[in-house]
């Protein structure tokens, strides 16, 4: 039977500040490198182990791997890293924390934008402080100027059918490390979650969670390893 | 023009206490550490960059490159690790410290073993504390009980010929963070070093090697970068 295991990065540098991240390249808190500690000492604790690891072109997802990995006695597991597991991307929000957005949109429509699961923020401006065009990791990618949920789930998903559901399906125990909605929206499709619900969906940073699946991957059962 | 950049792990425990590590899988210590950093913020600062990195299965030299990798905001490269890049196989010195080895088989063989370039040192018994059959991460290999420098290169070489120089001759950067012994078979066959020289090379700990290097690979230039 496949086990699936995802994990949220640790505490960044901006979710601490509170401000939208999406594709900017920040860095884990001290809290947030504990977190991913934490992370693979439970994992360890519990009898886990893997075979595969895939995670994101950014650093915070990538470092929690590796240091829960490390944890584990495992950092020479296999990783394939792939921008398609990225955070979604907030456009013109990206780099504002929540007050300076309301200031600038109004309330209303910041929560509309967090919440809504198909309408994206405003685009990122060509030539913005956080445009990552020059960005070489991204060169051989049109990169998004603004996301939805909706439109970071039909990238996500994609990689999931090609990349990472064939090893599950040939016996490979996978660990996952994402981020809010990428991971969003493998739950969404794992546990078939309504459009209106996955939205609000709470993803909490640095805990495993655990999915048992039947041979063709169909969840039979979802929950926080800290819990078992 | 193709360049390769070699880096030995940072300084790891058993360096440190001054006992045969081979497959062993010691950690670093916190000068290691160090040293890992201050290799990337030195390829940062004179402007290195790759495409593509490889490192063995061993807890230190992965985690020399992934330090190093983030000192250069470099963490999302692709990374391939392979057991062919292991250090050295001790054998029977596996664990050993040098006064116990000289106690046990005295100064002059103890020097055979370190210099010689094919004399391996006793196997290491099945069974041993040191016996790393039951290591997961070898589950797929004939793990070498012993091996001289010889048969080190011996799988080295082929690695290098099948998965790393068609990468450089395709025009990617490449970075290899590996071991004294692995990193020696590489500067043999690029350097065209003798047999009976070779095994006096040393490769300090931390330090990055660069190889400048004509479309057939053949070197035309190498030197520590901290010297350029």
């Amino acid at each position: 039977m496949p086990r699936l295991v995802l994990i949220r990065h640790g505490q960044s540098a901006w979710n601490l500040e509170n401000r939208f991240t999406g594709w900017w390249d920040v860095n884990l808190t001290d809290k947030g490198i504990e977190e991913a500690k934490a992370a693979g000492a439970l994992m360890a604790a519990k009898g886990l182990d893997f075979d595969l690891c895939f995670t994101s072109l950014q650093t915070r997802a990538i470092k929690t791997l590796n240091l829960a990995l490390e944890e584990m006695g495992r950092l020479w597991l296999p990783v394939e890293k792939d921008w398609r597991l990225n955070e979604r991307h907030y456009g013109g929000l990206t780099g504002l924390d929540k007050a300076e957005t309301a200031a600038k949109h109004g309330d209303d429509q910041v929560k509309i934008w967090r919440r809504s699961f198909d309408i994206p923020p405003p685009v990122l401006e060509a030539g913005s402080e956080w445009d990552l065009g020059k960005d070489r990791r991204y060169a051989d990618i049109a990169i998004p100027n603004t996301e939805s949920l909706k439109d970071t789930i039909a990238r996500v998903l994609p990689y999931w059918e090609q990349a990472i559901a064939p090893q599950l399906k040939a016996g490979k125990r996978v660990v996952i490390s994402a981020h809010g909605n990428s991971l969003r929206a493998l739950v969404k499709h794992l546990s078939a979650i309504p459009d209106d619900e996955i939205t609000s969906l709470e993803i909490p940073t640095g805990q495993p969670i655990v999915y048992e699946l039947a041979d063709d991957l169909t969840a039979t059962d979802r929950y926080y390893l800290s819990e078992r």
